[in-house]
């Protein structure tokens, strides 16, 4: 339900933004989701002097809570230095609950517990077997000796989890069906191989695999068993081979609008409204501007679902959303920085994504396949592909993507810096310029003295003039 | 009707050969559409004493008539420079002209003016939407901040052209259906978008982005929708599933002969044949070689077609021929410099085009979709992948691909310049050589000179020769 | 049957280990296929003291047989030098036969011979198919100017045998239907021209082609005349739509464990247990590694097979086997350095490879294709882009690669150099210390000498003490 966490949100913001006498609304709704605890930071409030109308104990309380959120929002970059130097088995839970929060895109522990308590609201079976694909893909990347700083931020993991989860959410075999877990450990385990490989191609345009290899590896699973096995049977999926009722009148709007907490849901394959609302307050924990892009595609989702007649039970069931859902975070703010034409471009891309997804639909269902998160890679893929001689599309370099309003104040600092060395440049070419001037009229000096002392000389004088601008040469050719 | 050109091209072709005196039959030819109107061509003519036996009249018509070709053939590129200074909205119309012809490898308003004129003879509602496809993937693409002149070049409106066309082709809902105007427009304005992210990957191997953009949007669009939809449907398209009746004695050698225009209509999806032949004088005003290898690319599909025991339908019906219309145009003097080899790797590559038709048209089939281009993109850009150690299949960089008239003159030039560089590193090595030897001559003479006077010295000299330049050398032997 | 290689392997590797006084058991198997008969061998030899206790004559029979096996096993390198002698057709003959082995990497034309007699055992007809396919691959690769050594090494036959061998194992028309010749002809010379075209895009990531030009164009072929076709009719592949009947008391012992072998044959379409055990031969003749491999895969197949709940028919009929058989043996020596590490990987690839293998199957046969050597391409091409931070798992460049034996020796050589390399800088580092840490104590009494005689000077000493560490200067702050 996301009125529930807007109006949670009020207050929230509204306490850090008392707290700092910041000039923009915009940045201060972001500031505690960025605050790195450096001291420049305390130092800067120091200097501001403070009214003493103000109870300098309210003041303290809001500054300690600005900090305490600072710890537990954006990606808790605090809480995984202090990390690094405990027991491994602890290390490995805080991994494996940022691998859950990846899939969105979020680097937060915090809110891969959320999204577990999501997941067992959900189903328990099915959280065991998503907590079981993180686990062996994170293992797996530690035996394969990958990145450890990758790792660290979940970035192996959350191919697992959606491994997991998917696997059991298509399997036809029933809950608890316990040798599920072989092909699920067998998967989540190849889950870093296939992203170390496609992470080699895509590397070289600076893109990330998003969730290429769970897209890979769910389909290799289902497509080698199939509907028709002794061992891992799937849920059968059948291509649309006629024409669909649709009556305008029956449309539920209530439906409707729970279509797109849904449609976060079914990011992690849940088909439950209260399980999408969980989502979206873990969403919101680490970065609000991640949450309104995911409500947005959501809900472009439905409306593409509407108006390419698609039938009602898969938008309601938020067949429709959860690839726009991904797609729209991913493009707005995520690896480009959030500018009001690439907010536009996020929105364009949801569109994209949702058609594409009917496509992709269509197509994986004629092998029995349902469409995964195919439709967001590829119309992500190709939306972050874009080249322009546009600044305001500004995509950020792989190394330096944080989350929307961490990046948001990179690209500030940047342009800033950017400015600075302009208006530098200027400055420069306008004094060198005015040394030229006078250089010129020197010269002329130079010259009208030889002329009266050295008249043999002219020729050198003639070189130098040759260096000198026409103007500067008129002049002197009539001095001379 | 490919025979009513080549009588045109006759007389066109006799009347420019005799104004100007080259040597070669094959420039001659060529001549016309190449000419750029750059002073040093007068130059020449000038100096090249002009016999008296000649009507001045006559020949000042027919310098005149040149000039006058050279204005309307070719890539235009006088018209396209006088255009850059006239109001935006006449220069869209210029670009989406241009875009029209695009399709075909011809940069030609001219050629676009006369494609539209045989799409409005084949079907107005289809025209109209090609028109309003170019329009908006150009309007996109102007949004989308792309490079100025890659637009101009009708470069971004080439598969808005296709995908208005070939969805109003495919349509089921009959003619006049104006809500399919809408997503007409949505897919064509992601024309830009899918071309820039394409050609970020086909740059790393320099190669054209040809119409996958086309090929990816129609399919999409297709499938999502499909042949059971309520607003959007498409027609029929089942896959083969029993052998069709086959009797050799009904083939008709009329309309094999006519498939072979159809084949190039079906380039912008037009079954009929003088429209395929309107097409046809659109590609020689701007290129008689594209034209000849378009021919020659759709006679191969028509053979290919019969080889692999085709049903006569589709042949006549063009589908053999379109993909390899445009394969062999690609090879054979577009992208590489036309040779003899290349000649025949156009051909190879029109029949590998026609087996992938067939193979792809079968695949797509199973989803209900048509081949459109993508046996063209795919065999083409193998085709253009090659590489080999001979010098006379020349792959022409893609910033110098203009039209094959022109990039066989700057093959050519490159190569004289070539040629000329080796002659003159040749003599330059002999004159070394000749230096060379002459130096040791010296040297010994030197040697016995100075073994009589000084003979501690000897070292330092020769350490000073090797550091001197030789001309200097020879005169400091001397010298001594 | 691989028992009967490995009996026979057993005296083989005796009678060369006895040889040769090498320390550790491992090399002594390999040497034998790695010797290159370079003089320094020879001379090491001579170095070492024989004990007399040996008779001469037998060491010098164990010293012929040794040379006289080095010319047979391995990459054969002495005998392709002489053969660059000999006239053109017997040349081909060469290309041809090592063109046969390469399928499995091997580079040998004895292995070729074996393999073609293999072949002929199996299916005459096939046979034949598959010598022209590899005859035409191969002119058609020196018309397109390829390669001389690429042609010589077989890399352009590869593809032609299976393309020619495939094309008539899946034919519906019959044996010697001779029609047949005429698109085997063609495909086997399309294939230099997708193999080079693929070799561009691969070798951006240094990776080679493997089987895809095989894969690419049989299945072009297949579908695109497919099983209703009046020239080229295929066998009828349809996807399975119902479960099949599986009891485990069923399952035939002695035909799961022939099935071995046959994995092996299948790898060229032979279906013949005995093919394959001469294949075993075949690939025995020119590096054991690699049979070992081989074998292991086949027998993964074979369990993953099993574990998927295949229908028994397909994995005795060896379907299971072949694409595991050529990803082990890519994946463990060929590409990769051998060690344990990746041997675990190459394990670790053939499982992944059964997978995908059922996989693409179920895929393919939509469009009633078989599953060629697909997985095994993908899966292979997969784990060679895996990036670690391990250095036991070493990638070879593509250049260095020859065969598994061969690869060890050159990774051996190269940890050695590296070994020593980081000695000597150790040293070296060593060296500059203690010469760093004489020249302060220097400093040290020149400064207490200077301070006796130029007390002005200090600054420049102290200069110096800036650019000295930290103990040196602050001895010297002490000495002062």
């Amino acid at each position: 339900m996301p009125g529930t966490q807007l109006t949670k949100a009020g207050p929230y913001l509204c306490r850090t933004s008392t707290s700092q006498c910041s000039s923009s609304q915009n940045t201060k709704e972001l500031q505690p989701l960025m605050s790195n605890p450096v001291p420049e930071t305390t130092e800067e409030k120091k200097q501001q002097p403070q009214g003493p109308e103000r109870p300098i104990s309210h003041q303290k309380f809001k500054a300690k809570l600005t900090q305490w959120l600072s710890y537990i929002t954006g990606d808790m970059a605090v809480f995984g230095e202090w990390m690094k130097g405990q027991f491994i088995l602890l290390q490995i839970v805080d991994w494996v609950l940022r691998g859950a929060a990846q899939v969105m895109f979020v680097n937060n522990p915090l809110s891969g517990l959320i999204i577990f308590a999501g997941l067992i609201l959900q189903n328990r079976w099915w959280a065991l077997n998503g907590f079981v694909g993180t686990l062996f893909a994170t293992v797996s990347a530690l035996i394969l000796c990958q990145n450890r700083g990758a790792i660290a931020a979940g970035l192996y993991g959350y191919n697992g989890i959606l491994v997991g989860l998917l696997m059991a959410v298509f399997s036809n075999a029933g809950d608890w069906y316990w040798w599920l877990l072989l092909p699920n450990i067998f998967m989540s385990m190849a889950c870093p191989i296939v992203s170390s490989a496609l992470a080699s191609i895509n590397s070289r345009w600076d893109l990330p695999v998003f969730t290429l290899p769970f897209n890979i590896l769910v389909c290799l699973h289902m497509v080698a068993t199939g509907h028709y096995n002794h061992h891992f049977p799937q849920i059968l999926i059948q291509p649309r081979t006629s024409l669909h009722n649709m009556t305008w009148s029956e449309l539920d709007y209530a439906k409707l609008f729970s279509s797109i907490p849904v449609g976060i849901g079914q990011v992690y394959g849940c088909d439950n409204a209260w399980t999408g609302g969980i989502f979206m307050i873990a969403l919101f924990v680490s970065s609000p501007i991640t949450l309104a892009h995911a409500t947005i595609g959501s809900a472009v989702g439905m409306v593409s679902g509407l108006a390419l007649a698609a039938p009602f039970q898969n938008i309601y069931f938020g067949l429709w959303g959860y690839n726009c859902v991904l797609a729209c975070i991913a493009i707005g703010g995520m690896f480009y920085a959030l500018t009001w034409q690439t907010h536009l471009l996020a929105v364009a891309c949801a569109f994209f994504c949702a058609y594409l997804g009917s496509a992709i639909a269509n197509v994986m269902s004629t092998f029995g396949l349902p469409a995964c998160t195919w439709p967001f890679c590829l119309s992500a893929l190709t939306f972050l592909l874009i080249t322009t001689e546009t600044k305001s599309i500004h995509k950020l370099p792989l190394a330096k993507v944080t989350y929307p309003e961490k990046n948001l104040i990179y690209f500030w600092k940047m342009k800033k810096e950017e400015k600075i060395d302009k208006q530098r440049k200027k400055q420069e070419q306008m004094q060198v310029k005015d040394v030229e001037s006078q250089l010129k009229k020197d010269e002329i000096i130079v010259a009208m003295k030889k002329k009266d002392q050295e008249p043999l000389d002219v020729c050198t004088v003639e070189v130098q003039q040759e260096e000198t601008t026409q103007s500067g040469t008129n002049k002197n050719s009539e001095a001379i």
